[in-house]
């Protein structure tokens, strides 16, 4: 069997939803062990939509969400009860021969339940814990409660995105919760890399509004440099032009344009070398200056055109173009079939699933095999008995006063 | 002076614009050295707004830009052709002594080059090398010309994001860049972390298309589960609801719901108890069945109330809100300043600049004071003679040769 990247190391997920989940699997999917330890009950992800035979209650009621399966594939299922001291005990037992401990609930709950770095530093000091929260841990808003899409209104994100006349709008996903995901894995693994060289742990600290605040391109520096707050122009880039989505035909279509080479090549591409001599649109920031103009003759050029048209016509000039998939499309793209990015998972509840996959391949070190998301306490038993000793007898016990 | 996370390794950061530039700072904040290594009349993002001054042409024009300055802070950099033979020379001494190659031209490109993963790693067995590109580097897509709104577009992403009477909507930054580019950093690290186990570097394939359709939330699953085709619900979330971007008496308040506990909260804090009663918002399930409804019946009460009095409302229930950020509202923001997330940059022609930071923090290894973008080649007399022991007159005659 070959070697994975994280082989060896071993995460502590203590996380509800996505933004932590999704950095679980993130480490999953390099070949870290991943235990997800929830409260018994079940954290919330296990009640989110697609459920397999929607139906309230009924049985396994707590295994049936597609939600859930996404971002915790590839791990191992532990329930623990943080508010029973017993539940405690056994969790810095775990932290004791891990590398990794990953939390995402509101600044401040891991001191109440007494299992903060200081005190899990001192039960492992080569322990690395990264936190996730909407504002960090601290500073005046620190303890707002926040979800994604906060994150995406306060770190200027929701400003940009969107169309001139209509509102500020949310990006079609939860990007402050993957986009600090990506950071509190990006950060747990250098910290892994540090920890070779040095034999010490740290605590990371990952902000979701400072996550999105570091994604604007260069929407802070056109502010801080020449005071130009930029703000919604609907598909449109605001450092290069034409670069939009664009309606034709029978849709839309969407083409990149950077640099006058690119501009003279796409201008031909059209037939429209008229556009090159005007002057609005002489260099970059000219066109720039007139955004929507250009919008509005690229539209009213393309109306006579075919999504598959234009895109034949601008391939052979070699501009970037294409265009849009919806789900269903994505799902079938045969590039990214040959690719094998999607991946099948069996579930013993929902059955055969596909998801996607590693966004990227290594040539050492391939995705494995994907396992499913654990039932509710599914590895309850081999953590216990395998990793920390226990008896059947104390598991039984541990049952029974709640702690599992 | 303290450690840094990522301090001794050496990366050569051969990328252009965003997607890969970004890669390399990311790596240059985690205290890598990186090398930007550029053509010898500079990349093109050293043209892109905001420029200092702006001026077509003018001394230095090449070091005037912000844009470039965002993303190439912390860097060294040198100026090389690689179409010269003695600018491939250079660069694989480079390789030699070096840890990491970055680089985001279209595939291809480096092994017509003679510079890809196959022959550097017999320059140095143990070299991770890093490509970003549009569709990967095989499948039937991958000869394609792409940017950031390509990946944006092929990877689902517009499809989910705008109004439903609108059309398919970027988000309002380069997305498809900087996931990819975030992918790019983790999987380096992780490579790092497995070369230090191994003594075996690597390549890693990166996509832009799949990065995005990685961090589609339950998209996908909708989908493959139940057959249901996501589209575009504006600022609404297709898991959660109530959950998006509301108008009111004086603007915008956006709001996130997850679950019956706090929907329940929620219904008090707006004294809409009768909402609770109605059987078409009962369970989470039922209120996204009416998630335009429901925005509807929110904007109806909202009118009369200002984001203030609405925020204050909520916040007294823990119900997570916010207001929207513009940009400038974002630079200012107090909860920010105090974090000291956004650094201030000091660049010999353009002068104090403020720019994003880090968007964690390290107890251990805290971000370093940021240096500013290199000027064109500025470093290649320190690196040319520092790293590979060339005299002052092999320099002298490399510039005659066009080489640097």
């Amino acid at each position: 069997m070959e070697r994975r990247t994280l082989q060896g190391i071993r995460v502590l997920d203590v996380t509800l939803v996505y933004a932590g989940p999704f950095c679980g699997l993130l480490l999953a999917d390099l070949g870290a062990e991943v235990i997800k330890i929830e409260r018994p009950g079940g954290e919330v992800g296990r009640f989110l939509p697609p459920l397999h035979k929607v139906e309230i209650g009924g049985p396994q009621r707590e295994n049936r969400s597609g939600y859930f399966m996404s971002f915790n594939r590839n791990k191992l299922g532990l329930t623990l009860n943080l508010k029973h001291p017993k539940g405690i005990q056994i969790f810095k037992e775990l932290v004791k021969i891990s590398d990794v401990v990953l939390e995402n609930y509101a600044p401040g709950v891991m001191k109440n339940l007494g299992i903060d770095y200081r005190v899990l530093k001192d039960v492992n000091p080569k322990i690395i814990m990264a936190s996730i929260s909407g504002f960090g841990q601290k500073g005046p808003n620190s303890q707002k409660v926040s979800f994604d899409i906060v994150a995406q209104a306060m770190g200027g994100l929701m400003s940009l995105t969107g169309y001139p006349q209509g509102p500020p709008t949310k990006t079609g996903t939860s990007l402050g919760d993957c986009v600090a995901s990506l950071y509190a894995a990006l950060g747990i693994v250098a910290s892994l890399y540090h920890r070779e060289a040095t034999g010490r742990g740290q605590y990371i600290d990952v902000s979701q509004q400072e996550s999105i605040a570091s994604i604007l391109e260069a929407a802070v520096v056109r502010y801080t440099m020449e005071g130009k707050v930029l703000t919604r122009i609907g598909s449109n880039n605001p450092n290069a032009s034409p670069y939009g989505c664009f309606q034709c035909k029978d849709g839309y279509f969407i083409v990149g344009v950077v640099g006058e080479e690119q501009w003279e090549r796409f201008c031909q591409a059209l037939g429209v070398e008229e556009w090159r001599q005007d002057p609005r649109y002489r260099t970059n920031v000219d066109r720039l200056d007139h955004v929507f103009e250009i919008q509005k003759e690229i539209e009213s050029w393309a109306k006579d055109y075919t999504v598959e048209e234009i895109i034949q016509k601008l391939e052979r000039h070699r501009i970037p173009c294409s265009r849009i998939q919806d789900i269903t499309e994505l799902v079938h793209d045969p590039h990214l079939k040959e690719r094998r990015f999607f991946v099948e998972v069996e579930h013993p509840i929902i059955g055969k699933v596909i998801l996607p996959g590693f966004p990227y391949k290594f040539s050492e070190t391939p995705q494995a095999e994907p396992k499913p998301s654990p039932g509710l306490g599914e590895h309850n038993g081999f953590i216990l008995t395998r990793y920390l000793g226990k008896s059947a007898e104390e598991l039984k016990s541990l049952y029974a006063e709640g702690v599992l």
